[in-house]
């Protein structure tokens, strides 16, 4: 290292000599296995758009890691083959989740509260709660609260004030975070959700209003993204 | 209240204690019958998105009320489930309107008319007219009078004066609302649809058309909401 | 008519003898007198895009008629012109609304009541306001009860169920129709404002917002179009 | 018509006695039999979003006025049924059009071009084509000869030059209409196609091409829109 | 040519010899003098975005061949330029058009009309007939009859049905080429403009609004692009 | 409360009741002075389309209690208004932000960091520190680190792994939270800004970007939104 | 040519003498075998959107001419009909692309790398593998090494320097050409992808950002255009 | 590096030793002065948003270095600062670029040809030859040579062809680079400019339309991006 800082060896040089790093090369996947390693966190597969063969071979090659798994956006067919490998998988069939949870500790420090605009908006947030679930938080879900029927969400504020952290998802005009981040004084984090139709645009309608937030607590992950809010969700509930 | 008045009990606190709100919660949606009860409006399901047994849950949940009950985009299956609850169900297959009107007193004032552009807005404007009957209104028709052939529109203008609030249903450049507008003096509803191809956008140039109305009495829905449409036109109507 | 009827006479050839219409033809305009003697609305000019010289053109030849006259869009320079016309003029400097009011009878039936977000919607508000005071109606204004401080709004809310008609203004995520509709039963007339950074994209995610309202009470004008709904909650208000 | 000129009969009043107008009313459509009359153009029908019934119905009424008739965004289902009411129809099954030609005169005064850019955009070109015969044109096809590869469209120059008016079908960057528009001197119409993938959104990309074309002789249709190409360049080329 | 026909000589290398054609090259602009010679029509800059000294220079260059020249998009300081070159020269002020004209003979076969929606339209309109003119055609203009007054257009539909070529300028919603579409059996050049504010973005609902046209006989040219519509109702009216 | 439970007192009505809340109404806006004292949040007042004089009056009334005050997007103008009311008061010129610490305590657990990628993303950063300072916590900034030049940021990747809350600044591309996100184990609050030109859309690119970020720790606030990041990240920070 | 010098052949005329070009005509398709020819490049078909009919029938003609033949976007039901056209034709499925390669010699300078940022990416960047392969290039692929897992990238950073060309495929935020662009010194081909979800918008934010790319030494093609990326980079390898 | 492949070293922490690298930091800006050393490049600085005084200040930190210094979108007052630090500096006014050319020696192999469509593109085209030019290649310029007098273009084919690399900047349509890649064998860099109106939508329309080329030796940067054409050009001239 000391060459590098006298300029002697480039920098791209000294980096290429990292390159035997810790993860797998399936070909066409690379597991990085470090990462739950050094974060306590789970191994997670993006299942849409990878054949069952493919998520297959993945969680193969996890499961002697005794890591938690979770595959997103699998279906029951994908759910036949990895409760093969492995009894203790459980499918989510709203959001496709799957998850293996071999280690039930709890990390989190606080619960992580689910809530939801409506019926339609569950899918997302199944799937933020099975992904703060298998990172080993205390979960609640409070669903179909929203804001045209106010009194239902304020008839709920207690356990608004009870959670650590908050994900809130929502379709249509996305306008539940702003209500819920002026009555709470934690984080919120705002799914948007592609419920709607027309002027919703697959979800742009609630995404822009999200981003548009005028209670400053609240920050946004993508649309239908469930899986990123409740690991951000975990990630803030461990500090 | 008074400790509130004083800041001695938090904002948050009281409105915490409102929390028992008579609606009843079946896990998965939050019925809220008081409305109907406070407004005299039927109780309305929201079809696509749910799953038939949902919608049947919530349906018998609805049934003991006593109001006119409305599934809006629903099919001919779920039609079937519907009618085994209640034999007055009556599907609108343009629309997938289903109606179980068991309250047929006139509650509006004068009469809704709905107007469509062309042959294929109907299904919009079926919506509207199916909501606008099952919130106890008159209501009457007219099809297929869009701008290119502005005769056949003026030829009913006489109709046209006659309605106390009209819908007017319209795809593609979206002008008709427009143009009605300044043939009458009293609330248009315009209801962009998603008839078109190419540079329509799914409605948007319908839409974006509508909301740029030079009639100043023109104001605008969603994208194929003849619904909501229909429900603002029956509280218009009300009035 | 019954050569029309019997097509020896084109449909064109009758409408154009329709021609003599009773508007006036300055050459840049067609005023159309019949429009406020039909309706009893007041004559409107929407000064923006227009010559200070266009406007006054258009007041002068207005001014015999009697009705109140309202310019939108306008500024000192042109109200200064406009006062010299008329010293009944009066100056509303946030929206640039000129307003010459010389018939003051009230003409609606209950009060319209206009509802802001945050201090800087008031320009579209205040709009409103004028148009709909111009047309004679009770008006009452309510502004600052954004959704993230939520007890701010339900403070309010007796006054809330007291109007009979409802504008609602508000940018960014333009969440505040939806929960207004949900507390009244009567019309709301949301109003996109353009204030708002970013993603709002100068009042879009407001309007997309408003458009998927899921409160069906709700119809939206165009952003910032103030006017529009001032117009409308009068028309609604005559009802 | 004189009350109207001095004003003692509205506007509206005297448009209303115009209503029974030639056009025969279907309940779900309005066909207007004065159109062909007037214009000696055929009878259109646009397929798509209307039911084999529905068109079936409107093709009956139209049969015994003798004009020649046209069925857009058909398929050959609907053919079969268009089939048994006149031996005549044609099916053109790229672009789905169904054409009865019952009269073959000639009334364009000279030749109606139709060039596409690649393979892929000849179902557009296909039916500009088909409705310019139908509307009785002379026609000629130019396929295939798009701008990157420009020798093959410059060895056709002269077929370019002789005709009376163009039509120019392209997808992708829709670069066509600007170079044949240099080429000729005469009317070009441009067809964005939803040829291509990615980035051309669906024909978006040609679109704006065509509209921000650099040849000043060129006008643009909707995308896909080859009936509106086909029937504007008939329009031009009676004058 | 045989040579390339044979495959000895390459395409490129035939129309390499192509090269000394009849421009002029300025260096920062190649002016086509052919153009006005093998069709009749003006020299044309397009003046914005251009210094005065480019246009000026170009001006120069086109003056001894004796053609109109047409300035577009320019302003005061620069036609005082112009106006020391040639003493025709003349300027329109709301669309910025500047026009020599030299040749005053009449080359159209009927009337260009151009109608307007509304006065904020005129610039678009104004620039289309200076351009009408400048090629050689009768002129008509017919202004501020939009769509939400239909009484006033169809007031004026003998001048209508007397054009043979209709140019139709519209913000807003842009629906007037529809209805004037409807109206008549000649070629419509529909011209958006970006009049409006909102959801019109700039002419974007004006533009959709048009290409999505019900009439079929209607075309479209870029927003604001009164020049293109202009030049190609001359083409048209050539023919 | 109990006549709610039972249904003999309307929700609406009981809302009512809590209308006299600790608020103050300057008109044209509602001071809030709850939610610092709920929150031991500073007070806060977006300065853009706010005049001077509605800015100062909102400081007057926050001064005497004793909060940290905040105005974003305000100018020098402004800020010799406000120090003449304060004389702490601090501005920062590239953001506008106007900061009056008077509580200096440190109420966040760890240190946050602002990272930004390039030199004119500094705004956007700097309004972000300067609300995380104003909120109490250790902070500490990397600009210019953008991920073109990845050995930049790799190289303090020590001073990564020891914030608590990281906040990732970045125009063009937005590139740089995602990158940032692999390289910690914490929250990561993405703030797209509108540097950048043509295709970057004023943030649209950036934006798009940090939504797609396939590092599952970020989340993302809207375009130019410093204040927002800082104050989500402060709220963290407390936890 | 000289007459043309002189202006008494027009240019068109001259270019019309060109016509008798050696591509080869088959009604729907215009094949070039120029192109191969001049430029040793293979013969190319973009298989989606055409039947397997015309397929069949332009690679018959393709045949004879001994270059390599790429269909691209085919399936295994084309594959299938070519293989029997010939036997050398391979079947790439993730991408479609269909290969008959008959010349293997290798062209290229160096070696054409092709990186991915996720498993879901493959099918673009085998397109472009396949094509530059089918062009006479040394290939190599490195997938799976996505900028939130850097090190991944870092630990192959010998291969990138010592590729001469790169092609990198990504969907989502679309991150890694810039990374990898900062790090090589010679030219990166960045092809977006449709890999992702919600705010993606099909391929839309990873094209944006690759345009906003800080690295300059990266210019972009289409949404999933592997064989746009493929045939470029053997162009400039060729160099 | 053994304990990382070991895995008792952790990826960051090895990362972490490589901070101390050869860039300087002047707080707010970080110079990679090894990308010149490394690669024979110019130092540039994108002048946009950055102020005169930090301009500067990076000047003065890049003079002891010899190497070329490119400012790009400067302006004749920042041009006066730097011609006070070396006399050497030229100023561009089209495109604001400054370069102090203190390396003239050629490094590029072949002739970078810059292609402009018309005149108001040659701000983008200018910068293009001003940075291939600062990085030692020869260049040529073809200005004003637009698809619709495809003869302007077709007569410089022989210099076209002679080029290595191209640069080709068109706006409105953006037609130009599909033409001019089908008349050569070589890379085309293209370079979208935001010249036009409308519906060119500040470049987008000629962006959507290059990324759609129909040429596949293409690629593009981002609108007016004529640096990073030159850019990218320099960097295959060298291979």
């Amino acid at each position: 290292m000391r060459r590098v800082r006298r300029g002697s060896l480039s920098v791209e040089e000294a980096v290429d000599r990292l390159r035997d790093l810790p993860y797998e090369d399936l070909g066409y996947a690379k597991i990085d296995h470090h990462r739950p390693l050094r974060q306590g966190f789970p191994e997670v597969i993006f299942g849409r758009g990878k054949s069952p063969e493919q998520v297959e071979g993945v969680v193969r090659r996890m499961l002697p890691r005794g890591h938690n798994i979770l595959v997103t956006r699998g279906d029951a067919v994908l759910f036949e083959r990895i409760r093969k490998l492995d009894k203790r998988a459980e499918f989510h069939p709203l959001s496709g989740a799957i998850a293996i949870r071999r280690d039930r500790r709890i990390q989190g420090k606080g619960t992580v509260l689910v809530v939801s605009a409506g019926t339609t908006d569950i899918p997302a947030a199944e799937e933020a709660l099975v992904t703060a679930e298998a990172m080993g938080n205390h979960v609640q879900a409070l669903f179909d609260v929203g804001v045209a029927g106010i009194h239902r969400l304020l008839g709920e504020s207690r356990q608004l004030r009870r959670a650590r952290v908050l994900i809130v998802a929502a379709g249509m005009e996305g306008a539940l975070p702003s209500v819920v981040g002026g009555l709470v004084a934690v984080p919120v984090i705002a799914v948007p959700t592609s419920v709607g139709y027309g002027a919703s645009f697959q979800g742009l309608a609630a995404l822009l209003g999200m981003l548009n937030s005028c209670a400053p607590n609240v920050a946004v992950v993508n649309i239908d993204n469930g899986f990123g809010a409740g690991y951000l969700a975990s990630v803030i509930n461990r500090l």
